[in-house]
């Protein structure tokens, strides 16, 4: 990507999270349909010009208020979220003291150890180097409490078939909030089926994961998760018990729209 | 990708096309950006109810009728292009009489030798096993006129840094009328600065290419390239001196809308 070298480019920021997928790609992070995936969100991403609307500031907002209200908060971590967005989401993991999870649809032993260990690192990085600016406490702690289960796939989410129902029992299964960011429409579904509370990270207002969750942010996961981390530091209102997604949704529909509507004419 | 196995799966059609797209990529014919650009064209395609709509069939029949009018047609292949619709636009120059020319915006010598090899035996294939249904005439000696260009870059798109300016002066250089399917905005406007008539395909009516093309067709490239032969082969119209591409455009874009507008609400 020669592009990606240039500040000056009007799709530097695009280009630059198109890097971070190549190189998490060539670390055998990745299915062969993630780059794919990323360009859809991309395309969507375009459409939302490139910035949080007001549909996904609330979202994140009430995202953040129902992961603090939790009583077994969990961040789930598919191939995608690791590479987009990895520090950030540790970073509201150690703020939250939940623990996260490695969750992968095309499940091969090769790419779970890849991100597990990948997100070992970020976090032994984000422990000694990363501290939120408004953070106050015991940071180091905070990071060493954060476990990163995925490794021993104890417990299967019910009606999903092979081994994309593998979970842990203390990790996903046990919690009652989840947070899945960019999750595939099946899994969605059946987490939602098991009466947890679902919150989803996803650029298409119509997808069956944005269609189907609690909750739906519809915005890029790097910004999405730097605001999910800026607003669990500077700590949240309580869960709004009358959340309308179906609002959120079509004012992020709105949005796209409104780019397009006359834009020629 | 495990999903493309079954005709069954509401998303059989997509999952085939980016089934080509993960063979191509294996086979050394794409660039990293490749799987990323052909997410971003499913998100359109989405939106447009994966359909051609009345704004691309009016685009396709404008391109039969430049390409069937032109002095020297030729037909531009890039990676995508060759992974997705090789067959039918290689019929469609059988049918015109005219050259094609790989012409890639990462150039390798490797990727250029499995993109020649491909076209050559798909070339190969189609002269003895895919003639179209309508088509009347020697259809083995229109497939050996097919002259496949781009292995020996003696010329340059004026306005190009890099190899990426590379082109065949007996080819591109030559050209009157071009078809370019998923160019990149830079050449786009390199080619129209020449002042060509360029007909591009892109999925995204916002794109530099779709907006400074002379003719954009807002369409999936497998149904396009299916269209289009069908269109040479039946016989075309003249070109519409007139033609309006932004108000093409705008029919796209209206269509994109149209699903979006109170989808929820």
């Amino acid at each position: 990507m020669d592009h990606a070298a240039d500040p000056s480019h009007p799709r530097y920021d695009s280009l630059l999270k198109r890097q971070l997928l190549e190189e998490a790609a060539k670390a055998g992070m990745l299915a062969d349909s993630a780059l794919i995936a990323h360009g859809r969100g991309e395309a969507f991403d375009y459409l939302l010009g490139e910035r949080t609307c007001l549909s996904a500031a609330l979202a994140t907002a009430e995202v953040a208020a129902r992961l603090a209200a939790a009583q077994n908060p969990i961040i789930s971590f598919n191939g995608n979220a690791v590479a987009l967005a990895a520090d950030d989401l540790l970073r509201c993991a150690a703020v939250l003291g939940c623990p996260v999870e490695v969750n992968i649809f095309y499940r091969t032993a090769e790419r779970m150890q890849a991100l597990l260990d990948h997100l070992r690192a970020r976090l032994e990085f984000i422990s000694t180097e990363g501290k939120p600016d408004a953070w106050s406490g015991d940071w180091a702690a905070a990071c060493t409490g954060v476990k990163i289960l995925g490794a021993n796939p104890n417990g299967k989410i019910p009606g999903l078939k092979g081994n994309r129902a593998n979970c842990e029992t203390n990790g996903i299964l046990a919690a009652d909030v989840i947070l899945v960011p960019l999750e595939d429409g099946d899994r969605c579904e059946a987490l939602v089926n098991m009466e947890k509370d679902v919150l989803v990270v996803d650029l298409n207002p119509l997808s069956r994961s944005a269609m189907m969750a609690s909750v739906t942010v519809v915005d890029e996961l790097t910004r999405m998760a730097a605001n999910l981390l800026a607003t669990l530091v500077a700590g949240t209102g309580g869960p709004d018990l009358g959340w309308d997604n179906r609002g959120i949704l079509q004012a992020a529909l709105d949005e796209m729209g409104g780019l397009m509507r006359s834009k020629f004419s």
